[in-house]
């Protein structure tokens, strides 16, 4: 069972913005930028070009509700999107508010929030979805 | 009519890798990694989230069939996956085969290919798909 499974599974608690039937999204908790959220498949598949075309497509098309959600919430010019996927093996679509490229730089260090701004970051998106 | 239009109407001159009725396919011009590839819809839109649900999700198919045709064409431990969106006013899919998360760092000098180099890679990617 993978970490992201977990928070899924509500082991392992989260940020959570939403979820349907087949999606969940949560905010990282190393995040770039503000409402950095991550968009995972509840079926476990390590590669996200390993769905198969059903699942892949269904989960942009909540990836793109999730965006608009988050740019209703935080400042951003626009949400970049980032799929790498070497670090943990459940594909998930990274949802990054970015006000310039560099904002997309995994390499740059981390906002370190607390918790009380993740909660509200998270809420409000929530409310927003 | 943005630079990518001009590319899709053979204006422009680009190394093409594949193309539907209503997505192109095309090698980066700056590559991070041998085979880097952009995918466009061939309707002119700014931003990805702005694509219809279904456009977007045939996008994403789109592109999965792309990055399939990369992996058997390039060496990488997987297809990486970026939208940034600041440049060109024409969405567009990053597709960048990757060996380290560092593969995805977009401030990382671009690789410089002979003309006859990206062409090899481009017909290689293209045979695949």
């Amino acid at each position: 069972m993978t970490i992201f499974s977990k928070i899924i599974a509500g082991e392992i608690p989260c940020y959570k913005i939403a979820e349907n039937e087949r999606f969940f999204a949560f905010l990282d908790i190393r995040p770039m930028t503000k409402g950095h959220t991550l968009v995972v498949p509840k079926l476990e598949v390590d590669y996200i070009f390993d769905l198969d075309d059903d699942t892949l497509a269904a989960m942009m098309v909540f990836a793109k509700k999730v965006a608009k959600a988050i740019e209703k919430s935080v400042s951003c010019v626009r949400v970049g999107v980032t799929v790498i996927g070497l670090e943990v093996p459940h594909a998930h679509i990274h949802l990054i508010p970015i006000q310039k490229e560099s904002d997309m730089n995994f390499q740059h260090a981390k906002l370190q929030l607390t918790s009380e701004e993740m909660q509200e970051i998270a809420q409000k998106i929530n409310s927003n979805f």
